[in-house]
Protein backbone atom coordinates (compact mmCIF):
# COMPACT_ATOMS: atom_id res chain seq x y z
CA UNK A 1 0.00 0.00 0.00
CA UNK A 2 2.71 2.35 0.27
CA UNK A 3 4.63 4.28 -2.92
CA UNK A 4 5.38 1.50 -4.91
CA UNK A 5 6.18 3.43 -8.06
CA UNK A 6 9.59 4.33 -9.31
CA UNK A 7 8.68 7.74 -10.15
CA UNK A 8 10.71 10.03 -8.89
CA UNK A 9 13.39 7.94 -7.82
CA UNK A 10 15.47 7.29 -10.57
CA UNK A 11 15.58 10.90 -11.76
CA UNK A 12 18.88 12.93 -10.77
CA UNK A 13 17.96 15.09 -8.78
CA UNK A 14 18.36 18.66 -9.85
CA UNK A 15 18.56 22.39 -8.22
CA UNK A 16 15.79 23.70 -6.54
CA UNK A 17 16.18 27.20 -7.04
CA UNK A 18 17.24 29.78 -3.97
CA UNK A 19 16.88 28.84 -0.51
CA UNK A 20 13.61 31.39 -0.46
CA UNK A 21 12.06 29.42 -3.33
CA UNK A 22 12.77 26.32 -1.37
CA UNK A 23 10.84 27.74 1.70
CA UNK A 24 7.53 28.81 -0.35
CA UNK A 25 7.94 25.18 -1.88
CA UNK A 26 7.53 23.63 1.31
CA UNK A 27 5.27 26.03 2.49
CA UNK A 28 2.73 25.61 -0.41
CA UNK A 29 3.31 21.93 0.15
CA UNK A 30 2.60 21.99 4.04
CA UNK A 31 -0.29 24.51 3.07
CA UNK A 32 -1.72 21.77 0.51
CA UNK A 33 -1.59 19.26 2.89
CA UNK A 34 -2.81 21.08 6.16
CA UNK A 35 -5.96 21.76 4.35
CA UNK A 36 -6.34 18.51 2.74
CA UNK A 37 -6.36 16.87 6.09
CA UNK A 38 -8.51 19.28 7.80
CA UNK A 39 -11.14 18.98 5.02
CA UNK A 40 -10.59 15.30 4.97
CA UNK A 41 -11.12 15.22 8.66
CA UNK A 42 -14.52 17.76 8.60
CA UNK A 43 -15.99 15.49 5.43
CA UNK A 44 -15.06 11.91 7.16
CA UNK A 45 -16.14 12.66 10.47
CA UNK A 46 -19.55 14.06 9.67
CA UNK A 47 -19.75 10.66 6.33
CA UNK A 48 -19.41 8.76 9.69
CA UNK A 49 -23.53 9.37 10.67
CA UNK A 50 -24.27 7.02 7.86
CA UNK A 51 -22.46 4.04 8.83
CA UNK A 52 -24.14 1.24 8.95
CA UNK A 53 -23.60 -0.02 12.68
CA UNK A 54 -22.34 1.98 15.10
CA UNK A 55 -18.98 0.15 15.67
CA UNK A 56 -18.32 1.64 11.48
CA UNK A 57 -19.40 5.20 13.17
CA UNK A 58 -16.82 5.10 15.80
CA UNK A 59 -14.01 3.44 13.34
CA UNK A 60 -14.60 6.26 10.64
CA UNK A 61 -14.46 9.23 13.11
CA UNK A 62 -11.21 7.04 14.27
CA UNK A 63 -9.44 7.95 11.31
CA UNK A 64 -10.94 11.44 10.87
CA UNK A 65 -9.40 12.18 14.01
CA UNK A 66 -6.10 10.81 12.80
CA UNK A 67 -6.21 13.07 10.00
CA UNK A 68 -6.97 15.96 12.41
CA UNK A 69 -4.01 14.98 14.26
CA UNK A 70 -2.14 15.24 10.47
CA UNK A 71 -3.50 19.04 10.32
CA UNK A 72 -2.01 20.05 13.33
CA UNK A 73 1.42 18.13 12.76
CA UNK A 74 1.61 20.10 9.64
CA UNK A 75 0.59 23.46 11.52
CA UNK A 76 3.10 23.15 14.46
CA UNK A 77 5.68 22.59 11.15
CA UNK A 78 4.69 25.88 9.63
CA UNK A 79 4.93 27.34 13.00
CA UNK A 80 7.98 26.70 13.30
CA UNK A 81 9.16 28.15 10.08
CA UNK A 82 6.95 31.06 11.09
CA UNK A 83 4.47 30.98 8.22
CA UNK A 84 0.45 31.08 9.77
CA UNK A 85 -1.04 28.03 8.76
CA UNK A 86 -4.20 29.81 7.46
CA UNK A 87 -2.30 31.91 5.50
CA UNK A 88 -0.62 29.04 3.59
CA UNK A 89 -3.66 27.03 3.48
CA UNK A 90 -5.84 30.07 1.92
CA UNK A 91 -4.70 29.23 -2.04
CA UNK A 92 -5.27 25.67 -2.04
CA UNK A 93 -9.17 26.13 -0.77
CA UNK A 94 -10.70 26.37 -3.86
CA UNK A 95 -9.75 23.33 -5.68
CA UNK A 96 -9.69 21.26 -2.18
CA UNK A 97 -13.43 22.25 -2.00
CA UNK A 98 -14.55 21.68 -5.41
CA UNK A 99 -12.90 18.28 -5.15
CA UNK A 100 -15.28 17.38 -2.25
CA UNK A 101 -18.10 19.31 -3.98
CA UNK A 102 -17.56 17.28 -6.90
CA UNK A 103 -16.97 13.90 -4.77
CA UNK A 104 -20.05 13.83 -2.65
CA UNK A 105 -20.91 10.27 -1.44
CA UNK A 106 -23.98 8.65 -2.06
CA UNK A 107 -24.13 6.31 0.82
CA UNK A 108 -21.41 4.60 3.08
CA UNK A 109 -19.61 2.48 1.19
CA UNK A 110 -18.81 5.55 -1.27
CA UNK A 111 -17.70 7.32 1.69
CA UNK A 112 -15.34 4.80 2.58
CA UNK A 113 -14.11 4.10 -0.96
CA UNK A 114 -13.59 7.74 -1.06
CA UNK A 115 -11.39 7.58 2.32
CA UNK A 116 -9.19 5.19 0.74
CA UNK A 117 -9.07 6.79 -2.56
CA UNK A 118 -7.95 10.47 -1.18
CA UNK A 119 -5.53 9.15 1.33
CA UNK A 120 -3.83 6.78 -1.01
CA UNK A 121 -3.33 9.10 -3.60
CA UNK A 122 -2.75 12.27 -1.65
CA UNK A 123 0.06 9.95 0.30
CA UNK A 124 1.66 9.66 -3.71
CA UNK A 125 1.23 12.88 -4.19
CA UNK A 126 3.13 14.20 -1.23
CA UNK A 127 5.31 11.99 -1.26
CA UNK A 128 6.42 12.15 -4.76
CA UNK A 129 6.98 15.97 -4.19
CA UNK A 130 8.60 15.86 -0.69
CA UNK A 131 11.35 13.69 -2.38
CA UNK A 132 12.42 16.77 -4.40
CA UNK A 133 13.33 18.47 -0.88
CA UNK A 134 15.33 18.52 2.03
CA UNK A 135 15.41 15.94 4.72
CA UNK A 136 13.39 17.01 7.42
CA UNK A 137 10.07 17.63 4.68
CA UNK A 138 10.59 14.04 3.44
CA UNK A 139 10.95 12.88 7.08
CA UNK A 140 7.43 14.69 8.07
CA UNK A 141 5.86 13.62 5.00
CA UNK A 142 6.68 10.06 5.45
CA UNK A 143 5.61 10.35 9.29
CA UNK A 144 2.01 11.73 8.02
CA UNK A 145 1.32 9.15 5.72
CA UNK A 146 2.37 6.39 7.22
CA UNK A 147 -0.87 5.18 8.13
CA UNK A 148 -0.72 1.72 7.29
CA UNK A 149 -3.12 1.51 10.21
CA UNK A 150 -6.03 3.46 8.29
CA UNK A 151 -5.76 1.85 5.10
CA UNK A 152 -5.82 -1.60 6.10
CA UNK A 153 -9.08 -0.94 7.86
CA UNK A 154 -10.78 1.02 4.97
CA UNK A 155 -9.33 -1.96 2.70
CA UNK A 156 -10.75 -4.89 4.97
CA UNK A 157 -13.83 -3.23 5.23
CA UNK A 158 -14.31 -2.94 2.06
CA UNK A 159 -13.38 -5.65 1.20
CA UNK A 160 -15.63 -7.74 3.39
CA UNK A 161 -18.90 -5.53 1.32
CA UNK A 162 -17.31 -6.26 -1.81
CA UNK A 163 -17.04 -9.92 -1.15
CA UNK A 164 -20.51 -10.77 -2.15
CA UNK A 165 -21.91 -8.14 -3.93
CA UNK A 166 -21.47 -7.91 -7.56
CA UNK A 167 -23.54 -4.44 -8.03
CA UNK A 168 -21.74 -2.55 -5.40
CA UNK A 169 -18.52 -3.61 -7.06
CA UNK A 170 -19.41 -1.95 -10.27
CA UNK A 171 -20.67 0.56 -8.35
CA UNK A 172 -17.40 1.30 -6.50
CA UNK A 173 -14.93 0.97 -9.71
CA UNK A 174 -17.32 3.88 -11.36
CA UNK A 175 -16.90 5.35 -8.28
CA UNK A 176 -13.09 5.24 -7.79
CA UNK A 177 -12.42 6.14 -11.20
CA UNK A 178 -14.31 9.31 -10.66
CA UNK A 179 -12.83 9.70 -7.23
CA UNK A 180 -9.14 9.39 -8.90
CA UNK A 181 -10.17 11.98 -12.22
CA UNK A 182 -11.31 14.56 -9.64
CA UNK A 183 -8.03 14.21 -7.83
CA UNK A 184 -5.81 14.84 -10.56
CA UNK A 185 -7.64 17.61 -11.94
CA UNK A 186 -7.65 19.60 -9.03
CA UNK A 187 -3.75 18.37 -8.05
CA UNK A 188 -3.54 19.32 -11.82
CA UNK A 189 -5.29 22.60 -11.22
CA UNK A 190 -3.28 23.09 -8.25
CA UNK A 191 0.24 22.29 -9.93
CA UNK A 192 -0.29 24.92 -12.52
CA UNK A 193 -1.99 27.69 -10.22
CA UNK A 194 1.06 27.64 -7.74
CA UNK A 195 3.35 26.69 -10.30
CA UNK A 196 4.86 24.63 -7.73
CA UNK A 197 4.24 21.01 -9.73
CA UNK A 198 7.23 21.58 -12.38
CA UNK A 199 9.30 24.05 -9.95
CA UNK A 200 9.20 21.37 -7.35
CA UNK A 201 10.42 19.10 -9.53
CA UNK A 202 13.38 21.46 -10.18
CA UNK A 203 12.74 22.05 -13.77
CA UNK A 204 12.77 25.86 -14.81
CA UNK A 205 11.87 24.73 -18.84
CA UNK A 206 7.76 24.58 -18.38
CA UNK A 207 7.64 21.49 -21.00
CA UNK A 208 9.91 19.62 -19.18
CA UNK A 209 7.76 20.47 -16.55
CA UNK A 210 5.25 19.23 -18.56
CA UNK A 211 6.79 16.10 -19.23
CA UNK A 212 7.60 15.23 -15.51
CA UNK A 213 4.16 15.97 -14.33
CA UNK A 214 2.57 13.90 -16.73
CA UNK A 215 4.79 11.12 -15.81
CA UNK A 216 3.92 12.07 -12.07
CA UNK A 217 0.14 11.82 -13.18
CA UNK A 218 0.49 8.77 -14.99
CA UNK A 219 2.56 6.94 -12.03
CA UNK A 220 -0.66 7.99 -9.37
CA UNK A 221 -2.95 6.70 -12.13
CA UNK A 222 -1.01 3.49 -12.35
CA UNK A 223 -0.44 2.85 -8.48
CA UNK A 224 -4.43 3.76 -8.05
CA UNK A 225 -5.24 0.68 -10.99
CA UNK A 226 -3.23 -1.74 -8.71
CA UNK A 227 -5.22 -0.55 -5.44
CA UNK A 228 -8.20 -1.04 -6.96
CA UNK A 229 -7.00 -4.44 -8.46
CA UNK A 230 -6.48 -5.36 -4.70
CA UNK A 231 -9.89 -4.75 -4.29
CA UNK A 232 -11.16 -6.86 -7.16
CA UNK A 233 -12.11 -3.78 -8.72
CA UNK A 234 -11.54 -3.06 -12.13
CA UNK A 235 -10.01 0.07 -12.20
CA UNK B 1 -18.78 27.69 34.42
CA UNK B 2 -18.14 24.55 36.77
CA UNK B 3 -21.50 22.80 38.20
CA UNK B 4 -22.57 25.45 40.34
CA UNK B 5 -26.59 24.19 41.71
CA UNK B 6 -26.76 22.60 45.31
CA UNK B 7 -28.26 19.67 43.53
CA UNK B 8 -28.13 17.26 44.85
CA UNK B 9 -25.33 17.66 47.20
CA UNK B 10 -27.77 18.55 49.94
CA UNK B 11 -30.01 15.36 49.43
CA UNK B 12 -28.91 12.40 52.07
CA UNK B 13 -27.54 9.06 50.02
CA UNK B 14 -30.07 6.64 49.95
CA UNK B 15 -29.86 2.86 48.86
CA UNK B 16 -29.18 2.76 44.81
CA UNK B 17 -30.66 -0.80 45.07
CA UNK B 18 -28.83 -4.05 44.09
CA UNK B 19 -24.91 -4.30 42.96
CA UNK B 20 -26.95 -5.52 39.35
CA UNK B 21 -28.67 -2.62 39.67
CA UNK B 22 -25.96 -0.26 40.18
CA UNK B 23 -23.73 -1.88 37.32
CA UNK B 24 -26.90 -1.47 34.75
CA UNK B 25 -27.32 2.16 36.07
CA UNK B 26 -23.72 2.92 35.68
CA UNK B 27 -23.61 0.98 32.27
CA UNK B 28 -26.86 3.28 31.11
CA UNK B 29 -25.09 6.44 32.13
CA UNK B 30 -21.58 5.51 30.22
CA UNK B 31 -23.92 4.66 27.43
CA UNK B 32 -25.74 7.91 27.03
CA UNK B 33 -22.61 9.67 27.50
CA UNK B 34 -20.50 7.52 24.87
CA UNK B 35 -23.41 7.91 22.07
CA UNK B 36 -23.76 11.65 23.16
CA UNK B 37 -19.99 12.24 22.75
CA UNK B 38 -19.91 10.67 19.72
CA UNK B 39 -22.80 12.12 17.89
CA UNK B 40 -21.42 15.71 19.35
CA UNK B 41 -18.24 14.71 17.72
CA UNK B 42 -20.08 13.75 14.39
CA UNK B 43 -21.93 16.94 14.36
CA UNK B 44 -19.44 19.89 15.53
CA UNK B 45 -17.18 18.39 13.31
CA UNK B 46 -19.10 18.75 10.21
CA UNK B 47 -20.32 22.04 11.30
CA UNK B 48 -16.61 23.18 11.75
CA UNK B 49 -16.30 23.72 7.73
CA UNK B 50 -18.62 26.63 7.84
CA UNK B 51 -17.12 28.68 10.18
CA UNK B 52 -15.91 32.35 9.00
CA UNK B 53 -12.33 31.72 9.08
CA UNK B 54 -10.09 29.22 8.83
CA UNK B 55 -8.84 29.77 12.54
CA UNK B 56 -12.21 29.03 13.76
CA UNK B 57 -12.60 25.82 11.68
CA UNK B 58 -9.54 24.44 13.62
CA UNK B 59 -10.41 25.81 16.42
CA UNK B 60 -13.86 23.67 16.62
CA UNK B 61 -12.71 20.76 14.98
CA UNK B 62 -10.24 21.01 18.00
CA UNK B 63 -13.42 20.80 20.15
CA UNK B 64 -14.75 17.69 18.10
CA UNK B 65 -11.97 15.81 18.39
CA UNK B 66 -12.21 16.18 22.26
CA UNK B 67 -15.46 15.27 22.35
CA UNK B 68 -14.12 11.82 20.47
CA UNK B 69 -11.62 11.36 23.29
CA UNK B 70 -14.31 11.12 25.84
CA UNK B 71 -15.82 9.11 23.25
CA UNK B 72 -13.23 6.76 23.48
CA UNK B 73 -12.10 6.95 27.44
CA UNK B 74 -15.95 6.12 28.34
CA UNK B 75 -16.19 3.23 25.63
CA UNK B 76 -12.57 1.77 27.35
CA UNK B 77 -14.63 2.07 30.56
CA UNK B 78 -17.31 0.09 29.56
CA UNK B 79 -14.73 -2.39 27.83
CA UNK B 80 -12.95 -2.61 31.36
CA UNK B 81 -16.83 -3.73 32.79
CA UNK B 82 -17.26 -6.54 30.01
CA UNK B 83 -20.01 -4.83 28.50
CA UNK B 84 -19.76 -4.00 24.41
CA UNK B 85 -19.96 -0.34 24.38
CA UNK B 86 -22.63 -0.66 20.84
CA UNK B 87 -24.89 -2.18 23.41
CA UNK B 88 -24.56 0.20 26.03
CA UNK B 89 -25.44 3.28 23.20
CA UNK B 90 -28.42 1.91 21.88
CA UNK B 91 -30.83 2.27 23.57
CA UNK B 92 -29.76 6.34 23.88
CA UNK B 93 -29.76 6.30 20.05
CA UNK B 94 -33.19 7.60 19.17
CA UNK B 95 -33.42 10.29 21.70
CA UNK B 96 -29.70 11.67 21.01
CA UNK B 97 -30.74 11.33 17.43
CA UNK B 98 -33.88 13.51 17.79
CA UNK B 99 -31.89 16.37 19.73
CA UNK B 100 -30.10 17.07 16.73
CA UNK B 101 -32.45 16.46 14.00
CA UNK B 102 -34.51 18.82 15.64
CA UNK B 103 -31.83 21.36 16.59
CA UNK B 104 -30.33 21.76 13.20
CA UNK B 105 -27.81 24.68 13.64
CA UNK B 106 -28.89 27.84 10.71
CA UNK B 107 -25.33 29.13 10.96
CA UNK B 108 -22.28 28.80 12.22
CA UNK B 109 -23.02 31.62 15.77
CA UNK B 110 -25.92 28.64 16.15
CA UNK B 111 -23.44 25.75 16.22
CA UNK B 112 -21.32 27.17 18.42
CA UNK B 113 -23.82 28.05 20.69
CA UNK B 114 -25.07 24.43 20.49
CA UNK B 115 -21.61 23.27 21.11
CA UNK B 116 -21.95 25.62 24.17
CA UNK B 117 -25.26 24.48 25.61
CA UNK B 118 -25.07 20.88 25.37
CA UNK B 119 -21.33 20.62 26.34
CA UNK B 120 -22.62 22.58 29.30
CA UNK B 121 -26.00 20.98 30.20
CA UNK B 122 -24.86 18.08 29.55
CA UNK B 123 -22.37 18.36 31.99
CA UNK B 124 -24.49 19.79 34.94
CA UNK B 125 -26.57 16.08 34.03
CA UNK B 126 -23.76 13.53 33.99
CA UNK B 127 -22.09 15.10 37.43
CA UNK B 128 -26.07 15.56 39.16
CA UNK B 129 -26.37 11.26 37.80
CA UNK B 130 -22.48 10.37 39.08
CA UNK B 131 -23.04 12.21 42.42
CA UNK B 132 -25.48 9.20 43.18
CA UNK B 133 -22.67 6.92 42.36
CA UNK B 134 -19.79 5.12 43.42
CA UNK B 135 -16.53 7.16 43.61
CA UNK B 136 -14.81 5.43 40.25
CA UNK B 137 -17.96 6.59 38.28
CA UNK B 138 -17.94 10.42 39.69
CA UNK B 139 -13.99 11.07 39.07
CA UNK B 140 -14.34 9.15 35.23
CA UNK B 141 -17.53 11.68 34.82
CA UNK B 142 -15.51 14.87 36.66
CA UNK B 143 -12.56 14.05 34.13
CA UNK B 144 -14.56 14.06 31.11
CA UNK B 145 -17.00 16.90 32.06
CA UNK B 146 -13.76 19.17 33.16
CA UNK B 147 -14.18 20.91 29.99
CA UNK B 148 -13.11 24.97 31.04
CA UNK B 149 -10.69 25.06 28.01
CA UNK B 150 -13.28 24.30 25.49
CA UNK B 151 -16.11 26.33 27.45
CA UNK B 152 -14.29 29.66 27.68
CA UNK B 153 -12.95 28.96 24.43
CA UNK B 154 -16.36 28.86 22.78
CA UNK B 155 -18.07 31.91 25.50
CA UNK B 156 -14.69 34.01 24.48
CA UNK B 157 -15.56 33.62 21.03
CA UNK B 158 -19.45 33.87 21.38
CA UNK B 159 -18.86 37.35 23.59
CA UNK B 160 -16.92 38.74 20.72
CA UNK B 161 -19.35 38.10 18.27
CA UNK B 162 -22.35 39.16 20.30
CA UNK B 163 -20.57 42.55 21.44
CA UNK B 164 -21.95 44.85 19.03
CA UNK B 165 -24.71 42.62 17.20
CA UNK B 166 -28.10 43.15 19.13
CA UNK B 167 -29.25 41.45 16.34
CA UNK B 168 -27.77 38.44 16.51
CA UNK B 169 -28.15 38.82 20.35
CA UNK B 170 -31.45 38.13 20.46
CA UNK B 171 -31.27 35.33 18.09
CA UNK B 172 -28.98 33.63 20.02
CA UNK B 173 -31.15 34.00 23.48
CA UNK B 174 -34.13 32.50 21.23
CA UNK B 175 -32.05 29.91 20.11
CA UNK B 176 -30.05 29.07 23.41
CA UNK B 177 -33.57 28.26 24.72
CA UNK B 178 -34.91 26.31 22.55
CA UNK B 179 -31.77 24.27 22.53
CA UNK B 180 -32.21 23.84 26.37
CA UNK B 181 -35.73 23.03 26.08
CA UNK B 182 -35.15 20.41 23.88
CA UNK B 183 -31.83 19.26 25.83
CA UNK B 184 -34.60 18.58 28.34
CA UNK B 185 -37.15 17.08 26.69
CA UNK B 186 -34.68 14.71 25.79
CA UNK B 187 -33.46 13.74 28.55
CA UNK B 188 -36.54 13.54 30.08
CA UNK B 189 -37.35 10.90 27.84
CA UNK B 190 -34.29 8.93 28.23
CA UNK B 191 -34.98 9.21 31.90
CA UNK B 192 -38.59 7.56 31.67
CA UNK B 193 -38.25 5.09 29.02
CA UNK B 194 -35.17 3.61 30.85
CA UNK B 195 -36.27 4.57 34.11
CA UNK B 196 -33.19 4.82 35.21
CA UNK B 197 -33.14 8.72 36.49
CA UNK B 198 -35.21 7.89 39.49
CA UNK B 199 -33.73 4.56 40.48
CA UNK B 200 -30.09 6.55 40.01
CA UNK B 201 -30.97 8.73 42.29
CA UNK B 202 -32.14 5.91 44.93
CA UNK B 203 -35.97 6.49 45.11
CA UNK B 204 -38.46 3.63 44.54
CA UNK B 205 -41.50 5.75 45.13
CA UNK B 206 -42.59 7.15 41.83
CA UNK B 207 -44.25 10.46 43.00
CA UNK B 208 -40.95 10.99 44.43
CA UNK B 209 -38.83 10.35 41.32
CA UNK B 210 -40.95 12.81 39.86
CA UNK B 211 -40.45 15.17 42.32
CA UNK B 212 -36.79 14.72 42.34
CA UNK B 213 -36.43 15.18 38.72
CA UNK B 214 -38.67 18.05 38.24
CA UNK B 215 -35.92 19.56 41.02
CA UNK B 216 -32.94 18.30 38.76
CA UNK B 217 -34.31 20.08 35.49
CA UNK B 218 -34.83 22.86 37.32
CA UNK B 219 -31.52 23.32 38.63
CA UNK B 220 -30.26 22.53 35.13
CA UNK B 221 -32.67 25.43 33.75
CA UNK B 222 -31.03 27.52 36.64
CA UNK B 223 -27.50 26.78 35.30
CA UNK B 224 -28.18 27.51 31.75
CA UNK B 225 -29.65 30.75 33.02
CA UNK B 226 -27.26 31.73 34.51
CA UNK B 227 -24.86 31.00 31.73
CA UNK B 228 -26.89 32.98 29.27
CA UNK B 229 -26.79 36.09 31.41
CA UNK B 230 -23.10 35.89 31.52
CA UNK B 231 -22.45 35.81 27.90
CA UNK B 232 -25.57 39.16 27.99
CA UNK B 233 -28.46 37.19 26.46
CA UNK B 234 -31.88 36.81 28.33
CA UNK B 235 -32.09 33.38 28.78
Amino acid sequence: MSSEGSFPADRPATSNGTGAEQLQHVVDLYGVMAYGELSAFERFSSDARFSPTLKDRADLGRLAVVEFGHFELVSAELARLGVDVQVAMAPFQASIDAFHERTRPGDWYESLMKAYVTDAVSGDFYRAIADRLDPDTRALVSRIKENEDQLTLLTTRLRRALEHDERLASRLALWGRRLVGEALTQAQRIGIERAFLGALLGLDDPAAQQTVTAELFAELTRNHSRRMNALGLTA
